[in-house]
């Protein structure tokens, strides 16, 4: 298996990812092919796994400030342009930590949709307390159709089915109320098209996503993606209450409640989510925060090789020209 | 001063919002009329504040499952339409649990809106790193234009500045990445809007509204009640995993956390914003959660209080009119 790691615009440097990319060899089998600084990188990685990685070099890079969808036209020696000209080749899929709007027009353009598929679209599994529930699209369409939310939920279904293993799969539309009246007119129509699916349970709205009632949660990629970044801001905001008030106390209560304190944390970790395929791609391309730590991106790694070796991309395939 | 309390429609039934009114009463001078069915709710009341309290008796409900927004018109003896006639006449606020479409329909067709107010919006305020953000709209207009998003940050500015007392108040567009050129169509276009106050300080990510640097931030109904939403599910899942943890302790290291749990969840207790007001009426009203227990209907007594105390509507209809 040959996986592809672009290290070039990530918020913590190249060589946080490539320690995370070394970490997920230390479990894993795999060939990693690293493109950016080609002498930095080869630096950082000092010959650890020597017969296992190769360097591509590439140091033009594709940022935020400018129109990163033109860019990914233009910039063919940029580091992102690099792995999607090289996933074409022989590889099997494709880390980046960079700009979303670039990688959602690279996976279009460059790694093109499969056969029934108008729009590529990101998703990210949350942790529940039933279990796991996918949101999607979390930022890839900002602008969408009722068409386009209905595929959301179709490839979703797929993925919950066939990867989560959710056999009695439920899917759900993100809405401010639920009932069916609710919601802007784009909810509205969306809500008739998806009252044909036998999957489809109605609406859900945003404070019931995380008790897992749901299996899929289908909505645009600006709500999606407020509803997720809501989510991590109020876990940031609660580790920071609780770090506040710890280092108040003295160190025989804070020996005492630690192992609490962590057990509690770990269940919001979402270092042990790290990154979020687009679905509905030719081969899989993965994009992971740009804030990623080694933890996030070994977690981003791993899942990618899941995706390829569970076959994934052939299953929505397959199952969406079975309908 | 003469506050009104519809008793139809909530969650958990007259006799937790009645006594939600009466700890009001407790710490507050006011006149209470609580409107539903007459003879349960003076049962409830037990002659309690005698001489403060009259009741009007309505038995016809608005409810969620119909079509809220023609009901508050048809139904006139509804609890909901006579609160809203009655505050037409000498009352000073209104506040109920019921359908926020209703609610915003009779604020906007009966109580009318401000001369300059295109339509009323909802605005919470949110406990933040650094005091307080108001977040608006949260739920009151899901299909907007970028002219009415420019008003709601108006209002919003007015409301911080005059209530919060921030003095140099700081708005923000609510978009999913800060740079400029991000988001869908409204979000650009609001944003070259609002590039002409000085008081609009850019966009603003989901995950970064609880660290407090803005003051107001802008967005629409349907995101706007999305991020709140999904903040207040974070803290339910956050509250159920300590709580499970907790129950699984000694009872000697229980009493040495309770304070510590206690003293966090304070932080994010949204018992304490209670309810929401319609910003751009022509007199308070005020939308408390359908789920609202007696602390947050008190809490939700007193800022309507405060609000008419310190006679928000005439300075948002004065600054609106100055510019």
């Amino acid at each position: 298996m040959k996986i592809l790691l672009d290290t070039l615009g990530s918020d913590n440097g190249a060589s946080e990812l490539i320690e995370g990319a070394l970490m997920a060899l230390e479990e894993k089998d795999f060939e990693l092919t690293i493109v950016g600084n080609e002498e930095e990188n080869k630096n950082i990685v000092n010959k650890r796994f020597e017969n296992k990685i190769n360097f591509v070099n590439a140091i033009q890079v594709i940022d935020n400030n400018e129109s990163p969808t033109k860019e990914i036209r233009s910039k063919k020696d940029s580091s992102m342009r690099k792995c999607f000209d090289l996933l074409n080749e022989d590889y099997d899929g494709f880390l980046s930590t960079g700009s979303t709007g670039a990688l959602l027009t690279g996976a279009t353009l460059i790694t093109k949709r499969l056969d029934n598929v108008a729009r590529p679209c990101l998703m990210v599994v949350l942790p529940t307390l039933k279990g796991q529930t996918i949101i999607l699209d979390v930022g890839a369409n900002v602008d969408v159709t009722s068409d386009l939310l209905e595929q959301f939920a179709k490839m979703g279904y797929i993925y919950a089915k066939n990867v989560l293993g959710k056999s009695d799969c439920k899917v759900g539309l993100l809405n401010i109320g639920v009932e069916e009246h609710k919601g802007d007119s784009l909810r509205l129509e969306t809500y008739k098209k998806l009252s044909s699916y036998p999957y489809f349970k109605g609406n859900v709205e945003a404070r019931d996503v995380l008790k897992g009632d749901f299996d899929v949660v289908v909505t645009d990629g600006f709500s999606g993606n407020i509803l997720l970044k809501s989510l991590e801001g109020t876990v940031e905001f609660f580790n920071y209450m609780i770090k506040s008030k710890m280092s108040k106390l003295d160190s025989e209560t804070l020996q005492m409640i630690l192992p609490l304190v962590k057990s509690m944390s770990s269940g919001m970790d979402y270092h042990s989510i790290g990154s979020a395929p687009f679905l509905g791609t030719r081969k899989p391309v993965f994009k992971a925060h740009g804030s990623s730590d080694r933890v996030a991106i070994k977690s981003g790694i791993l899942t990618l090789i899941k995706f390829i070796e569970q076959d994934i991309t052939n299953k929505i395939d397959k199952e969406l020209k079975n309908e």
